[in-house]
């Protein structure tokens, strides 16, 4: 195998390794079935308020970057599983089990390739770019839609307490200030209704 | 309600009815599961392969164009249902069927954001830019990626024709000459282990 065929062989591995993604479960219902939703279906999501929210990025975004963050943001849950956002234990050993998923998983890839991705991925976890924030308001805004949009049956069944969420919420503002008053908006109205302790 | 906010009320509604992509089955199989793969898993593994493939688009493309397209490429299947590439009756009134979901989704944006989407989407259909013909040559291999790997289950539930699975990626070579031949490739292994006829 020559150089450009390796290259081309370890491109194709990562991607059918990728696959894995539809298969890691969120705590997020979907809104038309029975189960939860998927880090593959999360991520396409947040690619497409995205798309259709970029106006409303604090600063300037650059949408390729912002696109490819939140579609490789959640790749090394593939090893180190998700993280309920209020599982205190879980979250105590997040860290150092997602940098030995991330260098499993980006080391598939040509170096310069699994380098980048993973960089961005790092930017993320940093929020250290505008993209990163942006991405990082979008992640946080799309599960509360979700959860209030299905009248808040994950927050109902994990006993939520609303400043739990706007915890949670809060650095939604460092991406976007729009949205974070939306968010703040649905907590509200959630908590009026009940949905939220 | 001032322009301001039905504007971001149309662009939240919108995003929010997305959510049933995640519920359009195609006859793809995902690899570590036993159930189809959904249209938003799908349109997120394409946007994988855009990134990591984008050095063999045969044409220079703009990423964000090519991401934009693969995501929503398949949106109108929300009303109008996937159709099996090789379901000849269900192909005849597809146009049709999709031109109607193409005005009701996209009509739920803003006019000039609905409007753009929906460009996209009429040149993916027409394969009238670098940007199309590249994410059609990703739409066409990603399936026979996952059906290769699978073992041909696909196939060899729907009798599929080795002629059918070559007809179906001979366009592959209009976006990119590398995926046509790694396609033609898999094709050729698949027909020597007999995954199809």
């Amino acid at each position: 195998m020559n150089d450009k065929e390796k290259r081309f062989a370890e491109q194709i591995g990562f991607l059918l390794e990728m696959d894995k993604m539809k298969n890691v479960y969120r705590r997020t219902r979907v809104l038309h079935e029975d189960r939860s939703e998927n880090d593959a279906e999360h991520a396409w999501h947040l690619a497409m308020l995205a798309i259709v929210l970029q106006e409303y990025a604090n600063e300037p975004v650059d949408l390729a970057k912002v696109l490819t963050t939140v579609l490789i943001h959640d790749v090394v849950e593939i090893d180190a599983g998700d993280t309920y956002a209020y599982d205190a234990a879980g979250n105590a050993t997040k860290a150092e089990r997602e940098q030995k998923a991330a260098d499993r998983l980006y080391g598939l890839l040509p170096p310069e390739q699994g380098a980048y991705l993973r960089q961005l991925w790092e930017e993320f976890e940093a929020q250290s770019t505008p993209e990163a924030r942006f991405a990082n308001a979008l992640d946080r805004v799309q599960p509360l839609m979700l959860n209030y949009s299905k009248h808040g049956e994950s927050w109902l069944s994990h006993g939520t307490r609303r400043e739990q969420v706007e915890g949670r919420i809060r650095p939604v503002y460092d991406g976007s200030a729009q949205l974070g008053d939306f968010a703040m908006e649905l907590i509200r109205r959630a908590a009026d209704e009940g949905l939220l302790k």
